[in-house]
């Protein structure tokens, strides 16, 4: 209890973001000329409940009390994305955005400190993009547990953040913002992780298959596409160039946290498909050795089969203090711009 | 009658549900000329769980089993809004959408028959757009319940959404989209109703407190704003106008479900907001008449309060056939047509 009012006190002292409701356009830009914006949903199915008892509920508040048959048909499996069309792409292919577990299309919008994403930097450099949120996650809407998945979902706590996101040690965590010792030279506004947990999602570990059957319509729909995906994302997005290469243009995994194994996927039906893997710094911490471990075993198995997989190792080229969430990192702008120039160097820009 | 004809004539011109990936937009539109563009959350609170036991987990495929300590810090009761803020804006504050019960706001976005929707409507004539998720929906992310929300969520199956949204009686549903009947001259495009079964999100009915408080904390952080709000959420944007009305510069309640109460709210409060009450037709169904009771209730005391308190009763107007998803029917420009024209009407455009 003291230790909760401390904080609420810390937090109502020191306001977290600028006062400005929204990060600014970067100064002196020239307008986006937008085609057309708008969401969609797809993929899914209709799945059916029934036996389930009959409750009375209020919906409305004021209204009347409504007698509730929750047995029925429910769409389940769905996913969403959000695009926005450019007037005159310079990018040859749609720029899809997946984001990483626990969190959803959100992360490539303002940073937790307020500044402007990737969607933002991307748009800017000529690219349509279309950011989604997976199955079970944000927009895509979940179904009910456990009749329609197994299990109970998890819920990241702050802690687990700044762990498994490589803010800092653990005995460098603490809820009050002024006790917080992340790593020397760490890149992730830490002041701010409130932000990052507002924007934090429920997730389930039992539901890949849906999720990468609703990532695969959405390359039908859209594709061919270069993917931007992020962490538990990159799983999905190599499995979903080894289901459908003809609708994968390339792919940039940043801090991917697994792939498939090559010894159980058709690793070499990606191979003409140009990777670029993005590291951060701090890569000894937690669980990321392992998960590294994974992905460079599929990187050379990608290559192996005449794959090009390029590294952006950010602090072997003298970049530090990436944290694993590098599009809301300082420099995160920075990146960006090196990732760009990989994708103007693949020819997926025109002129 | 002569001006509806000629529109829904337009409409009819371009296939329902174009075989692109998206809404095309609209032939020969010039670009839409955009400012920014971004996401936020805000509200809510640090909330902290002790005492759920330690499960193991495996949150990466291929990935290592983990120890999952549940207990913790998470941030509960945020919301979330994306902003899309144009270079030149006619309007003179900007335009929030706010969605309804058991929907994202998504329901702003592409309509279930793939056409473009209200927010791209409305940044067309000149609105900077500000389009959210309430708490516990779409990407303002939910909490863990019981824990931080007392009872269960409602998941709304197609036939309720087919019975409350007005769109047949309840001999005319049926999963198989060749034996639905809807109501005679029904503009829902019922052949779809599976991609609004998409958007779908469940919700739970013991909320209120939070969402108002989140709403509300949005209104300081964004308005004064001219607020187009759609059933469960007209209750919400009548009261934060009644919290805060100087942040709140008019109220278009579309197809309210309810409204705070006049003997126990301050409505006069909200006398200097001008409202807008737009309602479709069949009002006769299911818990319509109740709803529209309490709505009208609240109309006459800020009436009587002396607020300004417009009818657009589309039927009554002779547009008939409109469900409750207006904004999805396949008149939903024509009728943001005649909202538009109403803030004009009411100064809220610029020259």
């Amino acid at each position: 209890m003291k230790r909760r009012r401390a904080i609420t006190l810390a937090l109502a002292a020191a306001p977290l973001r600028p006062a400005s409701a929204q990060a600014p356009a970067p100064a002196g830009a020239a307008p986006i000329q937008v085609a057309s914006i708008g969401g969609l949903h797809f993929g899914g199915e209709v799945r059916t409940l029934s036996g389930l008892p009959v409750r009375e509920v209020q919906t409305a508040a004021g209204g009347p009390i409504r007698r509730l048959d929750v047995n029925g048909d429910f769409l389940v499996g769905q996913m969403y994305a959000q695009y926005v069309k450019l007037a005159n792409p310079r990018a040859r292919h749609p720029l899809m955005l997946w984001h990483g577990g626990g969190l959803s299309g959100t992360c490539w919008e303002d940073t937790p400190d307020g500044r402007t994403g990737w969607q933002s930097f991307f748009l800017r450099q000529g690219h349509d993009t279309w950011v989604s949120d997976a199955f079970e996650r944000g927009r895509a809407s979940w179904p009910r547990f456990p009749e329609f998945i197994q299990e109970e979902p998890l819920f990241r706590t702050l802690r687990e953040a700044w762990l498994t996101f490589r803010f800092g040690a653990e005995d460098g965590w603490a809820l009050d913002p002024a006790r917080r010792r992340p790593f020397p030279g760490q890149r992730f506004p830490v002041d701010a992780i409130e932000n990052l947990g507002r924007q934090a999602i429920p997730r389930w570990t039992t539901t890949n298959p849906q999720i990468q059957a609703a990532y695969d319509a959405y390359l039908q729909r859209v594709g061919p596409a270069v993917i931007i995906v992020h962490s538990q994302g990159c799983n999905f997005a190599f499995q979903a160039a080894i289901n459908a290469p003809d609708r994968v243009a390339a792919i940039v995994a940043v801090e991917a946290s697994g792939a498939p194994d090559p010894a159980r996927a058709e690793v070499a039906r990606a191979r003409g498909i140009p990777i670029l893997y993005v590291w951060g710094d701090y890569m000894d911490q937690g669980p990321w050795p392992a998960f590294r471990r994974t992905v460079d075993r599929f990187m050379e198995a990608h290559r192996a089969a005449g794959g090009r997989g390029d590294v952006l190792d950010l602090p072997a080229r003298g970049i530090r203090g990436n944290s694993h969430m590098i599009m809301h990192d300082d420099n995160s702008d920075e990146v960006a711009a090196l990732i760009q120039a990989w994708l103007g160097e693949r020819g997926l820009m025109r002129g």
